[in-house]
């Protein structure tokens, strides 16, 4: 396996963690990350447009989610097709190499109710990209809306029960399984 | 009917509304808004943690949905349950009377990136307070989550569809049938 290696964003990203637990969220500032990550403010901008965004990846994940959904095979139903998008997101976001890092972020968002507004909005953004996706696949516009939906709610249930499970445990499985219940629970709706 | 009878909340809100169009929600302080509201800074705090909370109405949207859901008849399943959340929304927030209110609220929303954060952690509050009162009608978990996030998407749908319509269209009844619409499109997910 190939070493993990940082880079810029995940660099700046980590930084701000660190310093967010060292001195707290509002008594950092960006020059501060930049510095800690041995950057400059310049570069940081260039990645995100704030100091709130520096948890949030800049939007890399819209489009890793929405390039996923675009490569599932075309016979995929929309759901099917969301569960290419999970299986990015195991692959590449919520890796065992990056547990610890996201554990330490949820726990800074979970205290700062700033970054649980942008967090909110992101994840808005998540869907809008997601069902925006499965309409270029074709999918009508209602249903693509509601199996973003619930792509979405299987995620977040996903990442929440890979948060509390042993480190080895896969995202992708987990995601899997709970989009299946989501499914299956539409019934009892 | 009855005389629409402002209460400081409301009067807060408008005044507010009033002041971000004349000066921008930037240059706007909460002094600014209780004074133009003919009422003292503390009781803006009073019904507001923040400036951002004046067009929020202080969570009194979350209360009616739950309310709602609990006086649904024993028999209603799930969505049914909803739909008379929607009903209330439709009945008490979605009025012909708050229309003009409504619109220029979104448009103030829409151009201030904090206020749209501020809303998208509120519509999770929505859909939490909504999964919650299914749960506490028996429902189970995930059900009761898939159920208030689809309430969700059809509220937002039909607030969609009823900001477009003539000043006359009753929102409940537009809610009604995108929520049948997004309940038929879980069959096509």
């Amino acid at each position: 396996m190939a070493r993990w290696e940082p880079n810029a964003a995940e660099r700046l990203a980590h930084a701000a963690l660190e310093l967010f637990a060292e001195r707290g969220y509002e008594n950092t500032t960006v020059i501060d990350i930049a510095q800690r990550a041995g950057l400059g403010k310049s570069t940081f901008f260039r990645h995100f447009q704030d100091k709130r965004e520096v948890l949030f990846g800049g939007g890399t994940m819209n489009a890793l989610l929405a390039e996923a959904i675009a490569a599932a095979p075309a016979t995929a139903g929309p759901l099917e097709a969301v569960a290419h998008a999970l299986d990015a997101a195991g692959g590449e976001v919520f890796t065992p190499a990056r547990r610890e890092f996201i554990a330490r972020r949820q726990a800074v968002i979970a205290a700062n109710p700033e970054l649980q507004e942008r967090e909110a909005l992101k994840n808005l953004a998540l869907i809008a990209s997601m069902a925006d996706a499965l309409k270029r696949r074709g999918v009508a516009d209602l249903t693509a809306r509601v199996a973003a939906e619930l792509g979405a709610l299987a995620s977040t249930i996903a990442f929440e029960r890979w948060s509390r499970t042993a480190a080895e445990d896969d995202f992708s499985e987990i995601a899997r399984q709970a989009l299946d219940e989501v499914r299956a629970s539409t019934a009892f709706c």
